[in-house]
């Protein structure tokens, strides 16, 4: 079988996108490893597949592959990437889309700049839906790690953080500390650790220890935490600027259960064409 | 400037390969760099220039670049793929090639089973040479590694090898001794440390802890070196299966200075195109 594919990144979330529209494609897990290893494939965080909309009103469906094969759910780096690859390959010329995903319909977005906007869905502040263990609802938490104490603000969107503020992000504290905050007992579906230093009132730096990977280049959901629990503490105003090591995104969020609004780059990297034995 | 590319790998040791004959192609470090970058880029082990021969009777000028863009010297898994990119691009259609390295000429041949050969000069077992810190000659020398004492054959193929036969190899001993042996302060200019499980006399195992980089999938230097430390030994037969957790190569050795052949795989993977800003 011969797979054309665009390889393509959003802060160093990195992608193959395949055009499931004009031709189906159905690929195995098998498949989808051997394209997801670096060496004997392709290589990407995650594969995303353009199919058809089922239902009359939609655009696309949009699904969601990592490199182990399995489907996933929404990933707003991934989103923008899809936004930018059905206008580049001329599948449409909206600049605003109803994608289905395994999560429900989003609503991605060209901006005039060439950035692309996603709904990521409204915060989750309910300690036991984060989940978080904890006797009261409050914005800051103590959280006693070792002999060491964080004010930690626990914020599910879609998966669960915990946001601290630090003076200075690049120290060694994201190493030593985020492993054990991901393992916490009182997260009890672990947590993904973020380390917000405040540079004004519209500027954070961020770093993320993710859950079950590490420390990334860039977490989406991660910069979408950060500035909630900013805001959330009075530090921030309603549209922040978050810079990663990836690079820079902008998070709007207006309050209480409106949406978050992620801001950011998808930049095509490379188009490739690969023969793959049949399932 | 629009670049097309092959991406191959050899045991997983994997390359883009550009044709720098029909098309001059200049890239500086930068460039490098970025088709370099697993995220951002393409990503590769090395990039492999194909270039014309500078010297009537060679058939080509065979450069390569590591990830950093730094122009490094031969490597056997990229020699293999060097042959099969010219032939598959109806650059030659001839089985033994005439290449022009930065270490010299080497002659590349295809097999009737579509694997490649690969002279990789002959071992350097002088001490001195390797270099390797030793008071006489010996092909086993008792190397001191805390309050372990392991008996390694110093071997150079170009680079310095510490070969030592283990029951099994697949242990932690790779992970828990390679890096103390590369850093050993009897190795001057540090060590590749390989670890090599006697299957038969035409048939080992091995896994090696590279210099500078920490286990690889294969290491075409180490493979050289385990079997010529075999053969020294008395343990091999002059023509070997070498298995890697990459794959599998045959290396044959006549003894004395006969060069070291390898004979492996080369497979292309994917074709792509990318567009990168001028230097």
């Amino acid at each position: 079988m011969t797979l054309r594919f665009t390889k393509m990144q959003g802060l160093g979330n990195d992608f193959i996108v395949l055009d499931g529209v004009r031709n189906p494609i159905a690929l195995d897990a098998a498949q989808v490893q051997q394209l997801g290893d670096r060496h004997f494939g392709v290589g990407f965080d995650q594969l995303l597949l353009v199919e058809p909309a089922q239902q009359a009103g939609h655009d696309f469906r949009y699904r969601i592959f990592n490199s182990s094969g399995e489907e996933v759910e929404h990933c707003g780096n991934g989103a923008r990437c899809f936004l930018k690859f059905v206008r580049d390959q001329g599948l449409t010329d909206k600049r605003e889309l109803a994608v289905e995903t395994a999560r429900g319909v989003i609503y991605p977005k060209l901006e005039d700049n060439g950035e692309v906007t996603v709904d990521m869905g409204p915060p989750e502040l309910h300690a036991a839906e984060v989940p978080f263990l904890a006797e009261h609802e409050a914005v800051i938490h103590p959280l006693q790690v070792g002999d060491e104490v964080f004010d930690i603000t626990a914020v599910s969107m879609g998966n669960p953080h915990a946001v601290q503020v630090v003076d200075d992000v690049d120290t060694d504290l994201v190493q030593r500390v985020g492993p054990l905050i991901e393992k916490h007992a009182r997260f009890p579906r672990k947590v993904n650790a973020g380390f917000m230093q405040i540079v004004s009132r519209d500027a954070i730096k961020l770093r993320v220890y993710e859950r079950g990977a590490g420390e990334t280049l860039a977490c989406g959901t991660g910069a979408c935490a950060a500035v909630v629990a900013g805001i959330q503490r009075g530090l921030l105003n309603g549209r922040v600027r978050v810079s990663t090591r990836g690079g820079d995104l902008t998070i709007a969020w207006a309050g209480g259960d409106a949406p978050v609004l992620m801001t950011g780059p998808a930049v095509t990297v490379f188009e490739g064409v690969i023969n793959l034995p049949e399932a």
